[in-house]
């Protein structure tokens, strides 16, 4: 919920880091790093949106997951939101000139009031930019229509109102899908996915013949975050190359495992031998850097989102005593799928901090804009915690301005300048969408 | 230059009165609205950029004066500068898809520290949309390059730096211009006019094969501000019938009168009885209206600019009592070219005050995205004053937000509000500046 800007924030990256060096490279260049996405986005083009999260060491700044379904417009700061209206009205000229019509597909469960406001502000910011929209479900649950109410305080424009968000059940006909409101039938030129199918390619959506963005077929059903980063290794690569620095200031290692069982601790002997070698190479590398940091590693269900089945891990012993409900824990994902792959990357320690808390960046982008985004804070973790984790409190606090507008004559380390350097690498993490969308074709 | 955005504020509208009816109707309706502008751009699409100049009358809320090749980009706020960045890229590749070099023709005499700073963040604006810039002159002052500074004071991200703007000399080959910079050939896909051409269409860009955007057609040499009235009037009728509101609410009555020669008092007559018809006219207007203001008319050059020959008449006698020095200086606008045909336009009293002072708003268009704007006041003018006065001192006081995010839940009044119904007429405006130049083709 956007509330509180006057956070105390907190950048502790100093002058002689290897990421503040990349940020001036950023600042002093930023006409040919436009370009150089420019010319990118033609080659792939991007998705209609993405958010990603990105962590900052001072050592590494790189993205640790992104969402081609992405919630939480609602936590943008207004000046984010009205680039994102221009921002969506670019998108859909380009994605389908002739739109007209969207209906937005919402999460199955969506009495989450956070997630309903994000879907009140995706609405809200498609509509300003002048289409219909209607939200539609594929949930069996939605009958006809339901009329789901939101507590004013989860909108920040709302005063003491409440809202009322009403959503339709999403209907097929031969080869196309439509909804019906108040006897009307709507027939959407294009279909706004926000729904990250955990599950499966819902038959509803299979051979019809609107554009659907992003599409079903990157759904968490069948995405694999070791092949986002895979993309995002080669783009993030090819992006230091042309600019001349080490591409691993961009960069996480990561590697993955197959054929796990959590239920059965005997066969975790894989997963702890990579574990290992990933620990110690982490080790060479810090101390060939000068990294002054103990290396962890991040464990999660190489598909799959919502922050589940993620642990960090900051010792072998830690993986080899894993008891019996941290093992249960980690066997299931979202929407109960079981998780059998699994990805450990290198943890990032993150330096920046809100309110004397550990915080990451949380950045939204929309066609090949990046419009804005928050901070995430979680009261209980340090700079080595996975911030995005379930059952926990966490606060998600706008960050003011965009991430467009670099200054080069002022510091790397102003709030406008951060955030233009950590909208470049959520470019390169969406570049690395583009990539996966391309190879699906 | 952007400095104090805490000035007090005041919006004398009524709940009550018909710009406040209007007001509403739009924001209850934005989506409607965007919808209707989607579509009538497709009809006649946008030229680069424009600015406009709102005034509201609390009976009236229309544009006074629609300039299309606005300087002023210093004085918009960040968060309107970050969106212009991002309509920028949108109205580029709509325009030129092509373009990756653009030269901006300045005006010619660009000594002016204001002037200066608008041109160095139309540079920084569009080389942050990842164009390569130049500024090039059609001055036949500037001999391959000119280095003008800009006092720091200027721009805001200076600190206490001072800037250098490179200017240079624009040539011309066979069918295409370029520039020469460190003796390199800078040949532009695109041409961008910031340069209203008072005195003539340059011959160094006619028949060229890069676009020029936009068309040296509508310079000031022989663009003529009742023209883009006329336009104007019928686009707003039409809008005002699609959203079935009376149409005056938009409109300043005007007429015009041809074969004037300022320095022959006896020559006015014809004048003098246009305005008293005009006076008239509005005097029943008024009583008809309950408009609670005596008229008042604004008399300028038909075709001019930088508030040039242009006087508020409060009465006829006025009129028929101007002196010699007050007729020489209608006499000749920009440039010294001679005032023949005037405008004589109902006055706006406006009711937005800043800082105690009578203001209007000037909204930037950039494409098709109001991208925000500043308030013009006055220090020595009533709210019926020409703000736009040469030789004194305004000031230009940019206004947060931007002008594409309303907030219908909220009142009329507050300020993203406001914004986003100015925002509105000042792409009427627009739409009739694009019925210009669709008539020019």
């Amino acid at each position: 919920m956007p509330s509180n800007t006057n956070s105390d924030y907190k950048y502790q990256i100093s002058e002689e880091s290897p990421v503040a060096k990349f940020a001036k490279l950023m600042l002093s260049n930023s006409g040919e790093v436009e370009k150089w996405f420019r010319a990118r986005w033609e080659i792939t083009p991007p998705p209609f949106y993405a958010s990603t999260d990105i962590r900052n060491s001072g050592y590494r700044i790189t993205t640790v997951d992104t969402n081609l379904f992405p919630a939480g417009f609602n936590n943008l700061h207004e000046s984010s939101r009205a680039l994102a209206v221009e921002a969506v009205t670019t998108a859909i000229s380009n994605l389908c000139p002739q739109a007209m019509r969207v209906i937005i597909i919402p999460e199955n469960h969506t009495r989450n009031q956070y997630y309903l406001a994000n879907l009140w502000y995706l609405h809200k910011i498609l509509q300003t930019s002048g289409v219909d929209v209607q939200i539609a479900s594929i949930s069996e649950e939605i009958h006809e229509k339901a009329i789901i109410n939101i507590e004013g305080k989860y909108i920040e424009e709302a005063g003491t109102n409440d809202y009322q968000l009403k959503v339709l059940q999403l209907q097929r006909k031969e080869d196309y899908v439509y909804c019906i409101d108040e006897g009307k039938k709507f027939v959407p030129c294009m279909i706004l996915l926000n729904n990250d199918l955990s599950k499966a390619y819902p038959e509803i959506l299979k051979n019809i013949s609107q554009p659907i963005n992003p599409s079903p077929q990157l759904g968490w059903h069948s995405r694999l975050k070791s092949s986002h980063f895979n993309f995002y290794q080669n783009i993030s690569r090819e992006f230091a190359k042309y600019f001349d620095f080490p591409e691993n200031i961009l960069q996480s290692k990561f590697v993955t495992v197959d054929n796990i069982d959590f239920h059965n601790s005997e066969n975790l002997s894989p997963l702890i031998s990579s574990a290992n070698k990933l620990f110690l190479e982490l080790s060479e590398t810090y101390a060939r850097e000068n990294i002054p940091y103990k290396p962890y590693i991040v464990m999660k269900a190489d598909s799959g989102t919502y922050g589940m089945a993620v642990m960090a891990i900051n010792s072998i012993e830690q993986l080899q005593s894993l008891n019996r409900k941290n093992r249960n824990k980690l066997a299931v994902g979202k929407e109960g799928v079981p998780t059998r792959r699994v990805i450990l990357q290198e943890g990032i320690h993150s330096l920046e901090y809100v309110d004397g808390q550990s915080s990451e960046q949380v950045i939204y982008i929309v066609g090949k804009c990046a419009v804005g985004g928050f901070y995430r804070i979680h009261p209980e973790k340090n700079n080595d915690g996975i911030l995005n984790s379930p059952g926990m409190v966490f606060k998600e606090i706008p960050f003011e301005g965009c991430c467009n507008f670099p200054k080069a004559s002022q510091p790397f380390n102003t709030r406008m300048n951060q955030n233009y350097v950590a909208g470049v690498v959520a470019r390169l993490a969406v570049l690395a969408a583009a990539g996966e969308i391309d190879d699906i074709k």
